[in-house]
């Protein structure tokens, strides 16, 4: 508190006492002069906009000049709005929505781009396309438990579906689905080599699909985890050697890979364990009160290097994945619990890998889990009970650490790389930081409002950066300028560091996101990424390859065939060649059109006018649409990015004969 | 720049040299050794962050701390995103992207929420969907030539649609289409009270849709202005007391409403009088050559009052639309053409009317028109010629007032309440300031990089507030972070007053547009938006009334009918009521869902997974969906929207038997 109070005072005389009288061994009269209106005019500044000297030390932290770059990015999921969404820090500006499981025009991301529409068909639902998706957790690709800048890997919970980002370009590259679950949510995340991207069920459904009625549920209703292999050359989820094993039907929440100390498992939380369905109008109780009547739920403790192995023997194809079964997991050791407190939500892994904390919502206190007490018991095969489908119990005090008391509502804990955990809390709507040595508090500070999950720099790896942290607040309410009623959410950069407030944190900035409902984020240094700046010509974004159909300059055409009209088209400012289409109703038309820019940003799009046909053409890239002349008549295609002086001329027509013409 | 060195030097005064011994007359020791150490702080936080004296005066006029509100909205156009782009001013955080004409999940919009479905099908083009749009210009409703902060009108320029925003709660409330036409583009604004919302053509076609061939371009193309009827009180535009104006088939670009000495008018640039179709591979020239012969294009003067007379009487409705024929145009004196300098783009009223203000982008100046000028050469019916299709031309000299050479590319101008206009030079890629009284160029400012449009504080009103004036940068290269081929756009604030820079301009901000390519901007007050915070209990937010099936706590259900299965559902924390539906493979479900909360923030979301359903349930709000459950099995439901503590509980079941079970 004594530092805080200099500081304040400093930074006051500072703005204020500088334009005071300067006294000798001080610079020219003139400088004098200039530094006396100077000092008035940041003084006038500060009074007119109302800034504080904390204000002024966050505006100095966040400000990020006209140029300059941001130290690190935070990739957060877009929540249901379905969208990556990529914000630099310190300055949190948004700097990118990437398209996922959302349809999304700008990018031509699902508008009859051939190339998205393919990695769109690739998260089929039960044979049906969805076109929105419910993102809940980003996993960067690690390389040795660290983030490597390559990829990143999002989930839907709605739709069940796992997407792949290549950090090279910014672009979805792959959506897998399987119909193995009817939902899933925080098991997000990747082995410490990036081995697996992990999805874990979240609403137990009979597995791979299937009618089963509600009074069936505890015999015919499940869980699972599944193991999507990815193979970083070939950058892409192999399905055929992804597996999964099927769990009891409690609520798996949120999880997160052993690394060091634990790597090779995999840790889970579960809630509703008392197998509540609901059912209000039918006697049953809300799930909110029928599944928060034990004190205790399951901890998951699952060991995938071995279940890797016996994936490979006894396991059964269910929607097309091998599952290894509840009672195969049981006898071969792959699967054990531990009783965590009373409906827990978080579940983080510290950075040495030697502990698990887990946030218990309902409870005050986050629980350390130490692994090598877990592994001590499972070794022993020292077990005090087993759950009604036979899964074996560790005590928890045979794998319990310890507790920390934090305050109300617990749940999400992020780490520094001196050692502290910072944990995010709900209804006490703060972030509490504790020493993950001794397990003691030591300050908290508070969010507005309700914080969800937050993120440090490089926080879940096994080396982060500290510095910064940001709270994911859920409630915005008084924090921006009115929007009506669904408000944005707040991201609030806090200081971790504090050396202008005493060692202690401190707020730099609220953000608002203005799309989408960020759950989870991550915060990558920089200078891990080296995204390219154009695509070689004729470049499938998609495959990374030169597209077969590619067109060069001078090699536009358009030809007749069997199976309809082949237009092979290039861009490049300002016109497009052809810039007149002719075809006849009814024609199925395969556009191939490549850009022949090489400048950067020199980005164009292209659309048919009420074709709802769009995509976006960045400087090299081939976009493939295939579609039929359905409506006849006049239709002005062009280019939709104002990409040159003349970009307005930058148009053409496609002309629809119409079937019975003379 | 004499009074710009002295600042700078004080600046760096204030911040290094108060490091330095402090003199007597000073406070007291403890303040001193304080201040010292404050401002070793401060010049360590430049050091570090590498910030100029600029950069902090920037930093501070710019940063706005958590929970202040800013002073501005900025509603920006969201291009082939499709969406409204709200920005608060001076911090230049992105408050909130609004679904118009694209669908959007976050919001519930498009993705089986009855209310958006019906405005979206508003808009369909030739009996068909439209699911995405390209948005160039938003126009905020006036009030005598002011923003009155109550709706804003965009419009889609690939599938020409308007769309009317009501501010209330910044939902979209309707979408109209018009088939007469198959492009539009800048002619997007209202009336001085907005009597009526315009929209003009761009790339010409036959009036109404139908097929007729290039070679028929001159006789069978057409450009029109549809005057779209507004009705405040209704809140909708009326399709049946709107009118169209038949127009030669140039390409009509960028519009403006006179106001004050010019209200009953509106003025047109038009590209393309050439009547270039391009064809490169049938031996024409692109586009781009072929519409740049001509040393002069044809500025349109438009009497709408007159118009709007002509139109009851005069008029032959084609595509469900009164369009006044050309000859009918011309022969009733509604419009007249005069010549303006190649290829022009921008066209910009004063705030006081009297003068028009025409960037020609192949031209170094603006070309200000005299609306005195041409009223009494229209009252003279003083033509100098006709063009092809007998349209009255003023001569140059009798409409022009004057001309300023700003420099290469100009396209639009803003005002401020000073006499000052700010024109955008494209391909110089600055801001010229010049004085509108003696039509003399001031000074420029860079920008980063290729300037389209631009916006300053209520610039294009009948009373600029000045202040604040954004650069719509269209390339962004190294301003940010680099994200793959497709870069954000820049915004980038310039401070106007420019008194920390000797009364010059001053460069605040860059912003990068992370979904999006905005065209036009307008920047209103952030009073005179007054939007709700939660709804009445029930509302159906298109229509602002309660829903008659609007459901009340106690009295949810679910009751087989003829039609279907009716589900009368309740959403408050932590639950919904009932949480179980049980139907039948085909049945058709209705979903009559109300939110109970009506607590600031406490919004709620609606899916059921795999069905590609999503609603958004603010406060209040009544949300109606209707399906078929097409797809046996057990679909978990559950709220998108983190909540509560027991969010994750807000969830149930959508149980679907098969057909054929037993």
């Amino acid at each position: 508190m004594k530092r805080r109070a200099h500081y304040t005072a400093a930074i006051f005389a500072l703005s204020l006492g500088c334009s005071g009288p300067v006294g000798p061994g001080q610079p020219t009269a003139a400088t004098n002069s200039a530094g006396s209106s100077a000092s008035g005019s940041m003084s006038k500044l500060m009074k007119e906009r109302n800034l504080t000297d904390a204000d002024v030390t966050a505006a100095l932290k966040t400000y990020t000049p006209s140029g300059k770059k941001d130290e690190y990015y935070i990739m957060a999921s877009g929540g249901h709005g379905g969208n990556l969404i990529v914000i630099g820090v310190p300055s949190m500006r948004i700097l990118k929505y990437v398209a996922v499981f959302t349809q999304e025009p700008w990018q031509g991301y699902g508008y009859g781009d051939k190339g998205s529409e393919e990695v769109l068909a690739g998260g089929m639902r039960h044979g049906k396309k969805m076109t929105w998706g419910d993102m809940h957790h980003p996993a960067l690709s690690e390389t040795k438990g660290d983030y490597d800048g390559q990829f990143i890997f999002l989930n839907d919970k709605a739709n069940p579906r796992i997407a792949v980002v290549n950090l090279q370009d910014f672009t979805t590259e792959q959506i897998v689905a399987s119909d193995l679950v009817e939902s899933e949510h925080g098991g997000m995340f990747v082995t410490p080599n990036t081995e697996y991207v992990v999805e874990t069920s979240q609403y137990p459904a009979p597995l791979g699909g299937g009618y089963a009625d509600l009074k069936d549920y505890n015999d015919k209703y499940r869980g699972a985890m599944i193991f999507w292999k990815f193979d970083r050359a070939k950058r892409r989820i192999i399905e055929a050697d992804s597996f999964a094993i099927e769990l009891p039907p409690y609520m798996q929440d949120l999880a997160d890979a052993g690394k060091l100390a634990s790597d090779g498992y995999v840790f889970c939380n579960s809630i509703n364990t008392e197998r509540a369905t609901g059912g209000v109008l039918e006697g049953q109780p809300p799930l909110e009160s029928g599944s928060s009547q034990n004190d205790h739920d399951y901890f998951h403790v699952i060991n995938w290097r071995k279940a890797e192995e016996v994936a490979k023997t006894k396991s059964k194809i269910i929607a097309g994945i091998r599952v290894i079964p509840l009672q195969t997991a049981i006898d071969e050791g792959l699967l054990a619990f531990v009783p965590e407190p009373k409906s827990p939500h978080g579940v983080d892994v510290t950075p040495n890998g030697e502990d698990i904390v887990v946030g218990g919502k309902l409870d005050t206190h986050a629980t350390i889990f130490s692994f090598a007490k877990i592994k001590a018991a499972l070794d022993a095969k020292k077990f005090e009970a087993k759950d009604v489908y036979g899964v074996p119990i560790i005590a928890l005090a045979d794998a319990m650490r310890g507790q920390v008391e934090l305050g109300l509502g617990p749940l999400h804990t992020a780490f520094d790389g001196d050692g502290y955990a910072y944990t995010s809390l709900f209804i006490e709507t703060k972030v509490a930081k504790w020493s993950v040595r001794d397990l003691k508090l030591v300050e908290k500070i508070s969010t507005q409002y309700n914080i969800g999950h937050l993120v440090a720099a490089e926080g879940d790896t096994v080396s982060p950066d500290g510095k910064y942290l940001v709270a994911m607040n859920k409630w915005a309410l008084d924090r921006f300028l009115p929007v009506g009623p669904l408000l944005p959410q707040n991201f609030q950069l806090i200081d971790l560091v504090g050396e202008a407030n005493g060692g202690k944190m401190q707020l730099l900035y609220d953000m608002p996101l203005p799309l989408g409902e960020p759950h989870n984020a991550q915060m990558i240094k920089a200078d891990k990424l080296k995204p390219i700046d154009v695509y070689k010509p004729g470049t499938d974004p998609v495959t990374k390859e030169k597209h077969p159909n590619a067109v060069e300059g001078g090699k536009e055409r358009i030809e007749r065939r069997a199976d309809g009209v082949h237009v092979y088209m290039t861009a490049i400012r300002s016109h497009f060649t052809p810039d007149v289409i002719r075809v006849k109703e009814g024609d199925r038309v395969f556009l191939h059109l490549t850009s022949l820019e090489q400048a950067h940003d020199a980005t164009h799009g292209f659309t048919i006018g009420s074709y709802n046909l769009h995509s976006s053409i960045e400087p090299g890239k081939h976009v493939e649409m295939e579609f039929v002349a359905d409506a006849a008549g006049v239709f002005p295609m062009y280019c939709t990015e104002f990409c040159s002086a003349l970009h307005l001329e930058m148009a053409g027509y496609f002309l629809v004969e119409p079937k019975n013409a003379k």
